[in-house]
């Protein structure tokens, strides 16, 4: 009695039933089903039972989170704020005006995109931490985009009217995933995805720098690692600039430096944030008295005065070009999308506070869509500056709107200064930013964990260096989705055995001490039962019996007697899973071979019960826990256990 | 002590450990899951530690079946074949004729199809009751999409080759996807979509009979019912024909009775697989002694006599057809592919033996090579053929070789005695044969298991009436997708109590007796956790713990101190889902909640120590059961228990 455990002796004269849970109404069950899938954050719970007039407030603070976080704000916290806006600030200007070159856009156009989208971002936004403004990533796809469809030399009118077009759609496409609660389907693309399209980002970028590093005037216009090396091997004799190429390496190791001071010791992040300002203040003046732009360096020569100007006007909303920049938008908004959710996911856990991702996602498309009507490209949460900002002790999206006043400054007063910066030293800044987008570890991590994620990643980021931005997204999306299907398509099963000294039964192969029971199978089925691997698992466990058959033939062992399934991991079945299993039923009983379930879960007990599969299968074949089906199902051998 | 299970009280002392599997050699595993998923029928079982000689004889028998059955082949199984052959050669004849003019061909192509492909198959195939031949449902499906190629009436000599190249690449498409191993994409259209797309699309046919049945002239193309209605409504006064309906109507109630009669007791199936011939021959006979042909009443006319024609020449190699003859032969071949499986399946099961799904698609893809070089067009395993075939007593594929023949010497000798047969009569025939294509049953129990399956089934079905075969077919595969990716993407959890005098947990839903342990939140996730669902897992059962907090602050019981995940379920994680562990590791951690694991798999395991997630969260916090972990963590609460 002492080997037995109550539950099992307890169920040898009455075992206990498997629930069958009520049976709900429809329309609550697919109410049910609706609101796990779009309102699974339950973003009404704080209206329940709330008088009207709250209702209102807290409708509005819903919408603009400022109204709530605002109202116990303190010096204190502005004091943070303050200190990483300035510091954000002094990292973006010089970052903004090299992505706007990655885009095809004039440089004022980075600048402007620094300064309406945070501004929108902080009343609307739930991210304390994130920093917004043009990224790099983006800003290169939207550039490769947008240069598919209008030259942007040659038309710079229609390219930038196409490029505010792109960013009311990414906008629309954001803040319509928000509301419609559609969320979810930026998990569609994985992590491992993100990596590895994110580093070959990174490299391609890097590369693209190449042209303003080495003072190339000739460069090609495609992405990919081999036409650019091309390009700068073919200009290697006549059009590398040499004052271009020092002024650059320079700068790069001086902010390499920088960087790693940095990272090395967290006290001084404030030298890597601060370095990119002192090397367009450095190089600039050093070009401004050597006057080295007579030599070869190119310079920045000019970027307009003045706040960022209306463009309403200009964005398509008919003809062709409507339908281009939808589509280039709903990309670019997308890949935006999915960096600032993943920044503002990062650093709300390690503050532990929640962000709701489809109220973030309203805010990001609301801050894009008034972008569009303002001059502004797509702008997002910046890695790197969300990091400083971080670190320098931001408190609340305050900090976003300190940068946005600097920014503005900037515009009104000091552009002209600007005049003189090498490009070198954009190319330079722009290659320290995005160094830190490739990350060795995390690919390192996804290699030792999942060989199949370490594809996508992998698949990403060669489609992306070899190939374009677009084609690395899509082998990225599509790896992502056929390991999903992979999985619902072969399911694991795994034979149990009883662990000695105890009731349990596990995976023999996890557990080699783990000892099968004479005259029975014990096949666990790891996965829902759906019509896409239904018939492959009734094949798979027929396939284990006839393994296990002629085994105990050659050992000259009894044969099996009774096949127990263990269903707990089954999660849900379907039709076609109801057919497998009664033609399993069927193949068994013509072997003589009883099938016994243990514990079906509630909504496979449901589905049992409306298919009359239990009847048929047998309502004392159904068992709680796989213990109690051996013990009852094989009196004889229980004695010996 | 009686109330506790050995297990647990054994634990209490030393934890039964949580096995972590040998650590598998990538190659290994590698190959061992291209195994489960290409080769998961271990194709190659029977050859192992053979002598050549004999794998050669294997190999041939592998490929072509017939010579392995063949050497046990005997008289008495004949005797079943022959008269099973006979009968669905009566059955067939008429029902060629039929299904030719669903495709838009002449009549002599639907007996061609019933000659060569069969042929082909008795050697090839490895299903013993499958009636191989034209069937109504591909034939549509041909016809729709070829016609809106090139127009069958004026061009009918090019759209004869597209329908030749198009069988020749549903036949490589067939090969192909068995040669490659990839017949489980076919398990991709779920049972609930086939249900419905071959309902819609028996009543779609059955509509497109009433060209035929009424003798209208003037007929839409469009196949959907709103269409067909508007022509049947306006040829009301002046296109219908008296004389037609009355043969139509008598013999459709003929066929219907003796249907039934043969449905209604097994003995006489004969009735029924006999009928439609009977009507054929008396109506035949009924307009040539009335000369009613010249009342309106349409007739065959003319059937060409004589055997196939090589048709090698005719199939298009180059050109724009090429493509579209791929497309519409990939359409066709794997809605045929589909048919024949399911069928092949369905009658493999009621005999118990083994269908080798993918080289049946290899049989089922040369028969349609062949067919399509000897003027044929696709041809499948029929549902009401292959029923009659099983019925009538069939042993093996022998039964096709005699219908094959019968057929031939109906080409040779008696096509003629079809010139006065009306086509009215060979409307009747394909009402009543796909009548039996709507499976009210079935699209019941769907909506009794599955309401999701019922709106994949009812999606195809209402896309196939209301608009075409192929927006319904679209329709059945979207929603099937969908549902998958719903699986992956919000998947259950559920909170587990302890059932009363046992030490099993199981979910409180479907077990309301079972009780919550004080202080212990459990909670069980039933999916693999992937990038898809990771955040939502983390923040799922961060909400269940904020209920429960605030349940437990409301009833003024103690907090929570213990959260226990049951992984049972979690078959795999990937490193979203290792970073959502984390992540809500850290979330708990800042409560000062302990993070416990109950019973990870094998493959969770590895994962959790080639991330050292294993570590953060400690080994010691990792369980082989609920019970085990319940019991070490909270000892204070156990003597309750």
């Amino acid at each position: 009695m002492e080997t037995r455990s109550l539950s099992s002796s307890h169920h040898r004269t009455s075992p206990y039933k498997v629930g069958v849970p009520p049976k709900q109404k429809l329309w609550k069950e697919f109410s049910a089903t609706l609101r796990e899938t779009f309102f699974s954050d339950d973003p009404l719970r704080s209206f329940k039972d709330q008088p009207s007039s709250r209702k209102l407030i807290l409708g509005i603070q819903a919408v603009f989170p400022i109204f709530e976080w605002g109202r116990s704000y303190t010096l204190a916290k502005f004091k943070g704020d303050l200190i990483a806006g300035l510091t954000i600030a002094s990292l973006c200007i010089p970052q903004d005006i090299g992505y706007a070159k990655l885009a095809n856009l004039a440089p004022q156009y980075g600048l402007y995109s620094s300064f309406v989208p945070p501004l929108v971002y902080a009343f609307m936004g739930s991210s304390r931490d994130i920093a917004i403004g043009p990224v790099a990533v983006v800003s290169l796809l939207l550039g490769t985009l947008l240069q598919n469809e209008i030259d942007p030399t040659e038309n710079a009118y229609e390219y930038r009217r196409l490029a505010f077009t792109a960013t009311f759609f990414a906008g629309v496409t954001q803040a319509t995933l928000g509301i419609l609660r559609l969320g979810f389907l930026i998990d569609f693309l994985s992590h491992a995805a993100i990596v590895g399209f994110m580093g070959g980002a990174a490299i391609t970028i890097a590369l693209q720098q190449l042209k303003g590093f080495l003072g190339i005037v000739n460069f090609t216009k495609n992405t990919d690692i081999i036409s650019v090396m091309q390009s700068v091997v073919s200009s290697a004799h006549h059009g590398w600039n040499l004052p271009t190429i020092f002024i650059g390496s320079t700068f790069l190791v001086f902010l390499l430096v920088a960087k790693y001071i940095g990272k090395k010791n967290k006290k001084f992040f404030w030298v890597a944030a601060i370095a990119p300002l002192i090397s367009v203040i450095l190089s600039t003046f050093f070009v401004y008295i050597t006057h080295a732009e007579k030599k070869g360096v190119q310079i920045v020569k000019h970027i307009e005065k003045g706040l960022n100007r209306p463009s309403v006007s200009e964005l398509y909303f008919s003809g062709d070009y409507v339908l281009k920049g939808a589509r280039i938008g709903v990309v670019a908004g997308i890949i935006a999308l999915t960096e600032a959710v993943a920044i503002g996911r990062t650093f709300a856990t390690m503050k532990d506070y929640q962000i709701d991702g489809n109220k973030e996602m309203v805010a990001l498309g609301a801050m894009n869509i008034a972008g569009s009507m303002t001059s502004c490209y797509v702008a997002t949460g910046s890695f790197s500056r969300s990091a400083v900002n971080f670190m320098a002790g931001c408190q609340t999206a305050i900090s976003n709107i300190v940068m946005s006043i600097v920014v503005l400054l900037a515009l009104l007063f000091i552009t002209p200064l600007f005049k003189y910066t090498p490009n070198a030293i954009l190319s330079s800044i722009i290659i320290s930013a995005v160094i830190g987008l490739i990350d060795y570890d995390a690919a390192i991590l996804i290699w030792k964990i999942d060989k199949f994620d370490f594809i996508a990643c992998m698949g990403a980021f060669f489609g992306v260096v070899f190939a374009s931005v677009e084609i690395g997204l899509l082998i990225a999306i599509v790896i992502s989705f056929a390991k999903l299907l992979l999985q619902v398509t072969r399911p694991r099963t795994a034979l149990l055995g009883k662990i000695p000294r105890t009731n349990v039964y596990r995976n023999i192969q996890q557990y080699p001490e783990a000892t099968k029971v004479p005259g029975v199978l014990i096949i666990r089925v790891d996965s829902a039962i759906y019509f896409s691997n239904s018939n492959y698992i009734r094949e798979r466990i027929l396939r284990w019996l006839a393994d296990e058959e002629e085994q105990l033939k050659a050992d000259g062992l009894p044969q099996v007697q009774v096949l127990i399934v263990e269903m707990s991991p089954v999660t849900d079945i379907d039709t076609s899973g109801i057919h497998a299993l009664e033609e399993l039923h069927r193949s068994l009983e013509r072997k003589s071979i009883e099938l016994v379930l243990a514990n079906p879960g509630p909504v496979v007990m449901d589905k049992l019960y409306a298919s009359k599969l239990a009847n048929l299968i047998g309502e004392d074949k159904i068992f709680l826990t796989v213990a109690d089906a051996v013990q009852t199902c094989v009196p004889k051998f229980t004695d010996e256990v």
